[in-house]
């Protein structure tokens, strides 16, 4: 089992109540990358500048990331800018520099075609379904996408989502996209686009997901201290797709477990700026908070 | 096993995206009384004006509320006016009439004095401790407050809570009263000033419980149709303590179920207006969905 990612290989640079980051590496690849390398193999497709360096890339090396698809191109990398507000919970983007991210047209390559998974990082939906055209038959297509995708490019979207078996998003845009306010009637229609299993991440408040069997809810893990949110969501996608994967089932079972491995390591995601506290996690810290996670939710039947 | 509960009984107009309801019945009291007779016998305690005939009054009659307490003042029932944003997630008081609960002190018939467990409602924390100075040695005294005495009254509220064992606020109440944003600090702030239970409840997005083994999260059941939110939280709380007291432990394991017990009766009161759902609502229909809460939150340890 492999997994294939596109998405952004980007500098951030973010300001939060706690401190500030200066260019330092970030990206929905980058993210997803690392995350998903604790279980499976990973083939890494993206564009870099010139100005990336073998620090940057450092972050990848002696992990199971394969970088082949990794182009280089004379420019600058992409470059976010954002500032939070005091409590976390919502962010100014401050500059969005694309630079070499603007003209990305993702080549698959060679030894990547036959990924078994396939994680379809937020860019253009054309882009996504150029992606999908390059690969064999993946067993299991995941998508993201966001506000600019839904309300620029509905039917280009649409038509990307029509190849999804898995699409996760986060609450606003679950509403904006199905023209629902409702969760469950917005999870309805959504599925009824494509995507069988629809994750929808609500940030502090965790994240339900709605499969044929209904819906599974798990909370955020509640941490005393949260110190940099950038990269959640791709962190949890990484560890969602890395656990599902490697388990080689798409059983309902498995599907949940896959959720509350992907909001484990998105709580260690959290805890440092960029990918810091990702790139010192080992497997036994991650399973332990696994069962962290099943204390926290825990309740017996009635009697 | 028996519970006091003290709070306001009143009339509520309510407005939401999908109707409207003039004058129906509705307060703390009341929606807490009938969510709690499901389990154990309830003792109330409050006030009403002469408009408040046997039509209201027939809510609580056929089942296990005691309502000696429930005395009739000369002048008018309170009344209260509210209207809901379109997603139900805010809502604006139009008119708070306190009518004879302005003068509301509560008045513990003796055939209370021995009740188990008390709640004492969202009222002013120096007729909160009035009300425990009327009762003989309660097993578990269970309170909540809100935003205004928290702001107006902050040291009296904290003489009442060196006698509460079990605060059921809101997550803003929790960040309010703790000075404290992230609310595992808020809780272990709050668990300090007396309750070793604190019981956070988030709306749409469920609660979380504190207390000395750690924290446990439920989520709110997905529902397809919220009608009306009014009441939800003191339902939570009638679910909550009933079960508590039915139960006869507190130990982590019961309270845990308490907490799923508390939203399974949230859950029905927000289908209709005022107590509408819970006066049709069975015991049966009631363990159905405490079951729906297990499937809806239950995955497997990592094999």
């Amino acid at each position: 089992m492999s997994i294939l990612v596109v998405g952004s290989v980007a500098f951030d640079t973010v300001e939060t109540p706690f401190g500030k980051a200066e260019k330092v590496l970030g990206g929905s690849a980058s993210f997803f990358s690392v995350a998903a390398s604790f279980f499976v193999p990973v083939n890494l497709v993206g564009v870099v500048g010139t100005d990336f360096g073998d620090k940057e890339r450092g972050a990848f090396v002696g992990r199971d990331i394969d970088l082949t698809g990794l182009e280089t191109v004379e420019g600058k990398t992409f470059h976010w800018g954002g500032k939070y507000s005091f409590d976390l919970n919502s962010r100014d983007t401050l500059f969005t520099d694309l630079n070499v991210f603007a003209t990305f047209k993702p080549k698959i390559p060679a030894a990547y075609r036959q990924s078994q998974q396939v994680f379809l990082g937020n860019i253009d939906p054309v882009l996504q379904r150029g992606v999908l055209d390059q690969v064999e038959k993946p067993e299991l297509v995941a998508c993201d996408t966001m506000n600019f995708w839904i309300s620029g490019q509905p039917e280009e979207l649409k038509r990307t989502l029509a190849r999804v078996d898995v699409l996760l998003i986060n609450d606003a845009e679950a509403r904006q996209l199905s023209g629902e306010w409702n969760l469950v009637k917005a999870a309805r229609a959504i599925r009824g686009m494509g995507p069988k299993t629809l994750v929808v991440k609500k940030g502090e408040h965790g994240v339900v997901m709605f499969t044929e069997a209904g819906a599974f809810a798990a909370p955020a893990y509640p941490l005393e201290d949260v110190f940099d949110p950038t990269g959640a969501g791709d962190t949890f996608a990484g560890g969602f797709l890395g656990y599902l994967a490697a388990a080689q089932h798409r059983d309902e079972e498995t599907l949940r477990r896959a959720v509350v491995m992907g909001s484990t390591l998105a709580s260690f995601n959290v805890e440092a700026f960029s990918l810091d506290r990702l790139l010192t996690l080992t497997r036994k810290e991650i399973d332990e908070r696994f069962r962290l996670f099943k204390r926290l939710t825990h309740f017996e039947t009635l009697g």
